[in-house]
């Protein structure tokens, strides 16, 4: 039953999965900017992607080949060009990445799945990617999990992988994922079209039928990806993809079973570690801020309730300050269209009393002051108003989110 | 026919208004602390107060005394203290404020409003507001405009007033006001219960009508205090309050007359002129950004829009880096819920071409570069799908903005 944590994991832990990282010369800093993944098997994949009206065209183009069901052998990932915005040469430019890659990998180019991250509005470099492509396909390596997370980064300040094993019907499965943030994070992903630049890839060994690995991503968005919030901004080029090649040569995994459930445990295990990171890891971050709010009508309003407190510039602001004041949490709680009664509600930082029907617990400031200094801060406020919950991972605004962004471009 | 701005104009420069501004002992800095408006006319009385769940102890008394036409004399406004999530004593410290101001002026309590900005969820210092309104009692004068505008500042860099006079079936009015900001800036004011901390106080001699005043500041909201955003975060104790003493002497000014679209006019110049004001002095604030979408599927639609860009962090921190990426502005469009096709969406900053269907227009960036490095940026979205526009009044997000609300409180 064990989920096992691998050392050093990353998306090249599972059984017969090859990755690379290259510089291909798209990032003025010299950092490596093409990822490639690979697996000789053909995979299941299923994916979920930005709701953002204005999808980056590597999103429109995977969407229609996972739509399609098509086995998946590769993805080709860049950073440094977001790739949207971009119109039908971009489009074009998506398909002939895909295209390339296939050629050298002797493949279908609808085997083959595209990413994109960076600046928006600029049409591809498309030399410098097909020559990436080359130099990726080179280098793919079973070890090459940690090159490609490194080359999927934009203004991460750390590669983020993880992977687990766990026994599903007496065989070992490995799931492995990587992440990259680091603003421009609120993922709204939807499973259907249409749905940060969070960009998240789960690799696994298992043989998994094509529709329990769908729900399995489904039900565990709302417990990682679509739980964060660095920024507020919902990007144009947000993708998770979960791929599955059948290598650990388990019993098939089929839906509404028990080892469908398992599964599904030691995937959330992975995802929510690397949802979390990226929080950790998000531009300018000085503390990670748990909110779980409960009691509201239902978890839509719960999910209102926590996502404006999370996406509060006077929260956020105060959280960097190591501020206790909790009239702007009640305050961003009060605006964000949930209904309950102000003199219900009871909030908490850790399991210390703030508020009590509305107003100060009386908790001396002094007492609140030492806890809001934590790295790690969890707020619980109960609305009293129904059985609705919902919890989101956010973070501080700090003068380095500022800088981040005021100079990213010039 | 002409509106003409008043010089030094303020909330006394209508006849009959006196108003004071004192250091009652609220503010550490001791600052001017608690100002007092005063009519010995009668005045007509209507206002919009914020849509906040917990709206702060005065806003609730104050809806009431409005609710019922109560003809009002006199508001006693204090900062430092903002008198929400108080609960039940917070209620009687409203009330004890303005029953002590109706008694030294000789009033009913019921004539006298009351206002609070500050620090949510600490009791009021009684002792010190009391004294502070017989300090104000004494302090009332013809000229205290000025002095009023100074004592209801809390973050904000300069007091804000503006005055205008214009004539009206041949007498002349004159409409006076005063605002403060700066932060907590996101309006969403309504006339009728419920509906910053944005308080504004409108004077005027003219001799209106109340449902003629209601319609006027109910038509006004949208051209002014709704359609500025700082922060994004709605006050508990946002407040406008608009009085009309009838000292000008004109002819009742009655709905639907062309005399009371005159006083529209008038009155909406004065209160556009208070919330631009309030977005140049908000917080940290070295740019001023007019964000005009029109081309939506309706009126609310262009809104969301609107504010989505408004309130983006990557837009805002953009906006302080003077830099042109406008692929962050077309991302908060895209995710702003809005229906709209990708493909018809047009760009302008100022009148320049950014974006023609999705994709750059191809304006040299050098060019953009120059444009975005005005102190006052207007933006024109286009989204193609449909005859709704809105403008929102944004700004930049800065260090400072950063600083001052990470320090607010400690």
């Amino acid at each position: 039953m064990s989920i096992r944590p691998i050392e050093q994991g990353s998306v090249t832990s599972p059984a017969g999965f090859q990755a690379s990282g290259i510089i291909a010369g798209l990032k003025r800093s010299g950092a490596k900017d093409l990822a490639m993944l690979y697996s000789p098997r053909p995979c299941v994949a299923v994916g979920a992607f930005t709701s953002n009206l204005f999808a980056a065209a590597p999103v429109i183009y995977d969407r229609k080949l996972i739509a399609a069901d098509s086995p998946i052998h590769a993805i080709v990932i860049n950073s440094g060009n977001a790739n949207a915005c971009t119109g039908q040469q971009g489009l074009q430019d998506a398909e002939k990445t895909a295209a390339h890659a296939a050629s050298l990998l002797c493949l279908h180019p609808s085997q083959v799945l595209v990413s994109s991250t960076g600046r928006i509005g600029v049409p591809m470099p498309m030399g410098i990617i097909l020559a990436g492509v080359d130099k990726a396909v080179k280098a793919l390596a079973a070890a090459g999990g940690r090159d490609a997370a490194d080359a999927i980064m934009t203004t991460d300040t750390r590669p983020k992988s993880h992977a687990v094993a766990v026994d599903v019907g007496g065989t070992t499965v490995r799931i492995g994922g990587m992440t990259k943030g680091a603003g421009m994070i609120a993922p709204k992903l939807r499973m259907q079209p249409p749905q940060a630049t969070m960009l998240s890839y789960i690799t696994t060994d298992a043989a998994i039928e094509r529709q329990a690995l769908h729900d399995c991503l489904a039900r565990a968005l709302d417990l990682s990806y679509n739980r964060i919030t660095v920024d507020g901004d919902t990007s144009t080029n947000d993708t998770v993809i979960a791929l599955a090649n059948g290598a650990a040569g388990n019993d098939l995994i089929k839906v509404g079973t028990p080892e469908a459930e398992l599964f599904f445990q030691a995937f959330v295990e992975v995802v929510a570690r690397l949802a979390r990171e990226m929080v950790l890891d998000g531009e300018g971050v000085t503390r990670f801020v748990e909110i779980n709010v409960c009691g509201a009508k239902n978890a839509a309003e719960a999910r209102r309730c926590a996502e404006a407190i999370a996406n509060s510039a006077l929260c956020k602001t105060a959280w960097f300050g190591a501020d206790p004041n909790w009239g702007r949490i009640l305050c961003a709680a009060g605006y964000s269209g949930c209904e309950f009664d102000p003199t219900t509600v009871n909030l908490d930082f850790m399991s210390t009393p703030v508020v009590r029907r509305g107003m100060d617990a009386g908790t001396p400031e002094a007492e609140l002051a030492e806890i809001v200094k934590a790295k790690e801060l969890t707020i619980n406020l109960d609305l009293g108003a129904g059985p609705g919950a919902f919890t989101v991972w956010s973070c501080d605004m700090t003068y380095d989110y500022v800088k981040i962004n005021a100079d990213y471009h010039t």
